[in-house]
């Protein structure tokens, strides 16, 4: 099988290309260098069955030609980030729902017919039903970033209805784990070693928030990919349990053996269109055989062992 | 008040911004005359408070300064054929999401928050709860027409978390009326004028579709707009009822009166993504007082009554 991965450098792609040659597989890494790094592939561009192509996805003539020959396409590439979408609206628009109509096209060009997506559990907005299942009531979204990824959700779908379009839309809790350049622990480990006797909190700390380890992701994606034909399948990714953002200060700070004193921006979310609790239901994926190997507190220690063993990443993002 | 009604030109366009005229408004046509029809502004360019700028929601500067001045914006321009988006998927995806992300942009840069938006059942995509309500079960897509509406409804949400935009959602069936220019009784119409002694019609004829007569449909977004503030609502728009479409081919047929020779195409939906039940609670307009005046028998009648009336209107499209 050749995958051709969008977003091929970054985190979870770069994460996904080495897990699919391990696997006996050909890759593709498509990537613009936006946000991913080149050194996520050092281990993969030494691989005969890895090629990296440096092109943008709101490129269409570049994405359809760098997708020839590919069987499957794992779209990766994305605005990841949730929390600045109104600073520029623009952004999630064109990075994530034109993007993913462009790999879609580029697809269909190519007679390319199946796709894994990384979408969001952001797309429930502010849920009411928790933990929330795929089916849950029709959502009212809250964030510029969810919007554009349901709008991506949709395209796929539609794909699927009217092209004969088959794979999974993965709706993700925040993914943590070796390579991981953004989120909240990254933000802590950063300011803490810039200051470790104060922590800033944005809100009031008692967010409850759900995240997955990258390699019980990886599984996850990998193993509904095999077991879907002929339909788009719809996932959540997760574990069944949430944290407040409180208690993953307490270990980050612990493990760093600090007490930084803590000062919280106040009130109940850390911005708009942040959801104070993220809760997915698992039930589908896990009823395939996956359950998650590590805790949410052992995937968020994991990552702070590899950020402090690569602390060149923290400057490397503004 | 000052109204800006992209899509001013079309059926449900014009037909509002003569209500709005009525009512003693100002208001504003904004249509690229692509699908909109000149002759249904005829009344409304002899009123001092109207005015009509022709122009395109795909031309970002050009829409922001034609909304200069405007107090809500009644974003009803699209492109409204559900039927053959996996002809020309771009379609969809320009006129209907990218145009929608121009006017929520055009409105923010002119200090507007007000807004209507005329989004459709189809994004229930195959519904498994009928009547089907607002929260219905998170649906999948079944029509790139249904996803570029919902990738609309979401933008239109996030703006309203993320900078105080406030109106309505409107989920539309099938509205007819005066004005109407495309759907099932212009083509049944058109067909049996050429030729009276058969009709061909697309799928089994029992697929079970809703429609809303044009002035409830006006009454209903009049109401739920005067009654919506600080918030974005989202609300059903058709009637009570449902019928077969067997059912309209009888009274459409006994109206003329014809017995034409019924050629089913076959399969029991009309086209790829066509859903073959459309049925919306409408328990949430109803509870702000409104109810439709007229049954779906009625409103077709009074279309095919219309088009009767105006044989030009059938040579006006292909």
């Amino acid at each position: 099988m050749r995958a051709f991965v969008t977003g091929g450098a970054g985190f979870i792609g770069s994460s996904l290309v080495d897990r699919l040659l391990a696997d006996g597989h050909e890759a593709v890494a498509f990537d613009n260098f936006s946000t991913g790094q080149r050194a996520f592939l050092d281990e993969a561009l030494r691989h005969p069955r890895f090629s990296l192509v440096e092109g943008d996805t709101l490129d269409p003539p570049g994405l359809a030609r760098a997708m020839a020959g590919s069987d499957v396409v794992f779209h990766l590439a994305a605005n990841a980030d949730v929390r600045f979408g109104t600073d520029h609206p623009r952004r999630d628009l064109e990075q994530n729902t034109i993007a993913t109509f462009n790999v879609l096209e580029a697809m269909r060009a190519n007679g390319i017919k199946r796709i894994a997506f990384s979408s969001t559990g952001s797309v429930y907005g502010e849920a009411h039903v928790f933990p929330t299942p795929e089916d849950a009531p029709f959502p009212v979204q809250t964030s510029l970033y969810g919007a554009s990824k349901l709008a991506g959700e949709g395209l796929i779908a539609a794909y699927g209805s009217g092209f004969g379009f088959e794979g999974c839309i993965f709706r993700f809790v925040s993914i943590l784990g070796e390579r991981y350049t953004h989120g909240h622990v990254f933000d802590f480990y950063k300011s803490l070693r810039n200051d470790p006797t104060r922590l800033r909190v944005l809100g009031n700390g008692k967010q409850r928030k759900s995240y997955l380890y990258i390699g019980d992701c990886l599984d996850a994606m990998i193993l509904a990919m095999a077991k879907t034909r002929r339909a788009i399948e719809i996932y959540n990714l997760g574990t069944d349990e949430y944290c407040e953002v409180n208690h993953s200060i307490g270990w980050i700070t612990e493990r760093l053996g600090l007490r930084p004193a803590l000062e919280y921006t106040g009130g109940d979310r850390g911005w708009v269109g942040d959801n104070p609790f993220i809760f997915l239901d698992t039930t589908k994926i896990g009823s395939l055989g996956w359950t998650p190997k590590l805790t949410i507190r052992e995937g968020i220690i994991r990552t702070l062992d590899y950020l402090q063993q690569n602390p060149a990443l923290l400057e490397a993002r503004a």
